[in-house]
């Protein structure tokens, strides 16, 4: 075998496996030696899927066919999509603006892939969700990670993408709710970036996969703004169906049949079974089960919060969304890996440290998931009192 | 809205849709007019999900929890998957080794990710799946398509790649069998081309997606050959789950982390519910209805290759496996694009033109699947005998 033949693609180098996944699998190892572990790592809801989905499923299942579906996605889950925009948030989006995808990883994927060429270069915030610069890296394109903090509410702002700008600049990426630091954006912030990342001839592309778990107000969509932004969405999160590998992606009128024909060669379609089983979430029994858990979720945000700043964290900013806590801990460590992986060892709480994320100040934050029940979490802040003390 | 804002990556001016979709969409809307259509267009089975798997994605429903997998497939699929080469090849393959995938698209898409610079030459026969040139666009990497005939049973050959070889090529892609011709390559042209590539420092891919679907001989994998081929292999056609979009990809052992961390970023998971369903895909019980599948795919193909030939088609190699007859129609056209569409709109029957395949003599060929049933088949011939006549 010659040296070449082993030789993988540069791309490669650039992409680096998750701290997250060797934390898990060593609390993986721990528990099977027996050991208690607090899992607040974990990057989704600890709930099953809804009822009234599994019905759905089941219904499908008793007809036994199971066909690819359109590359765009089946026509009946593209209008409950557009049906959702216009009951949740009153906006009209043309169903064949949607485009169902294998998660809201595959509208990553598509967005990328439609509007990035070699060279080009991607705003996004420090800290973000992590793939969000692979999926840059994937197609040849370069992510620019703009530090941010409490000032901004660990969003970009109007000053910050005007301070990063360079003539390069195709794409700003922005996340409301934010993983990981459960941060939203304001909606005039918004409506300012729409306009200078406009203005400028890039695209502004939206993750809202965290919409429905805000504790508060109610978020607008980026959609309402525009019709020109991109918008990243999921079945994973509000909707608790993670497993089942499905999102969308809506793009603008122009650019659909781009990422339909993508969708088709890299694709083919996202699973049919989880498509069909998917116009069930929007039912008012579904919906109901799922405010439930938001509220859930809520109450956990309210007791962890409070319980992580009393233990010496730095939480500037209450986090509004998603099922995160991105928390300063500083005064407690000057390097989170080392701390997770201690904490995780000697005290069986498994938290995220923030390098995941990023660089900046990556070493003075953790993120905690709130995605286990409240007496877990009370365990988990015993422990971590314990292991500070 | 400035000009540049509507660009479009460029990549995707090299990406093509497919002629077959175009096609698709009339035949849908003829029959929504009431015409009868006779689709002998479509690349998938035409039978439901066997129902092993069926009861086993019930029970995964009974239980409710669908939560994210690991980013390499469920240790259990994966186990699976290599008692599936143990006891079908006789070939030992470590179960790190093997990646499960959304559907073998995805396994496509990792292979390419984790090889491919931009610059690099891919060689692929000329005719071929028409996704896999874009796979090789998507990446930045440059797809070769190398025109082969009857000689070669529409195969890659060493004395083939020997003449389109250059510095620069980086992969070799194999189907056996094939979509669209349904031939399959000689074990000893296989051993010939597998030491070739290896010599040359670039890397074989071999698309194993309609192993099992032969009809005579057996078809041993290519890890048989060497632990060093990347295999593609899917549950869409033999074990008839094309919407359930679950594949896998073996990698050799010196590739499998960097695989894993590119599924990682780009896929998190393949479908859980369709992993724990797929494991009941290997049971006997399941294994005996595919069989007999597979004796009806041989009835059909028995019945279409001497009926199309007596229809005026060159069908010069019987093809072998696969669910698709490669039939040279330029004794009746030379455009096969108007033929396909004239065929459907005059006559009712839907097939696909070869230049959704490549460029090689495209015009003067088609592709009939036989995924319909015996009398669908029949009743197509003798449309085409009529329109023919
Ligand atoms: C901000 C954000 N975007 C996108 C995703 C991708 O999720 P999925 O592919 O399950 O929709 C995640 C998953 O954690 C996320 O946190
Ligand atoms: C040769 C070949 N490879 C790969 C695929 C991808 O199939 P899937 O993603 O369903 O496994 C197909 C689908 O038709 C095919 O014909």
């Amino acid at each position: 075998m010659s040296r070449q033949a082993s030789s993988i693609a540069r791309r490669m180098s650039a992409i680096r496996p998750f701290q997250v996944m060797e934390l898990l699998a060593r609390a993986k190892a721990l528990e099977a030696q027996g050991r208690s572990i607090v899992h607040m790592e974990i990057g989704e809801p600890d709930f099953d899927t809804p009822a009234p989905v599994v019905a759905a499923a089941r219904r499908v299942l008793d007809k036994g066919s199971v066909p690819y579906a359109s590359a765009a996605g089946l026509p009946a889950l593209r209008e409950a999509i557009a049906e959702w925009y216009r009951a949740r948030y009153g906006v009209e989006v043309a169903p064949s603006r949607i485009l169902v995808t294998p998660g809201s990883s595959g509208a990553l994927l598509l967005a990328a892939g439609v509007l990035l060429d070699p060279g080009d270069r991607v705003l996004m915030a420090d800290p973000s969700y992590p793939c969000n610069r692979n999926f840059v890296r994937f197609v040849g394109a370069e992510s620019v990670g703009v530090p941010v903090g409490p000032e901004t509410a660990y969003q970009l702002s109007p000053a910050l993408i005007d301070a990063h700008w360079s003539e390069t600049v195709r794409m700003v990426m922005l996340a409301s709710p934010s993983n990981p630091t459960g941060t939203t954006i304001a909606p005039d912030a918004l409506r300012a970036i729409v306009e200078q990342v406009q203005t400028r001839g890039a695209r502004l592309i939206v993750d809202e996969i965290y919409h429905g778990l805000t504790y508060g107000r109610e978020l607008g969509t980026a959609l309402a703004v525009s019709p020109e932004v991109f918008v990243i969405n999921s079945f994973s999160k509000y909707f608790g169906m993670t497993g089942w590998r499905i999102g969308w992606l809506v793009c603008p009128e122009s650019y659909r049949r781009e990422a339909e024909k993508l969708a088709q060669n890299i694709f083919i379609s996202a699973s049919t079974l989880s498509q069909q089983a998917a116009m069930a979430a929007f039912t008012p029994e579904c919906v109901e089960i799922l405010e439930a858990r938001r509220r859930e979720f809520q109450r956990r945000r309210d007791f962890l919060v409070p319980a992580l700043r009393a233990l010496g964290f730095d939480i500037p900013v209450v986090p509004e969304g998603a099922f995160y806590v991105y928390a300063g801990c500083s005064r407690l460590t000057d390097d989170s890996d080392r701390f997770c992986f201690d904490l995780l060892e000697r005290a069986g709480v498994a938290v995220t440290p923030g390098t995941d994320f990023g660089e900046h100040r990556a070493r003075g934050h953790v993120r905690f998931a709130y995605t286990t029940s409240l007496e877990h979490l009370e365990e988990g802040v015993e422990r971590l009192r314990r292991f500070l003390g």
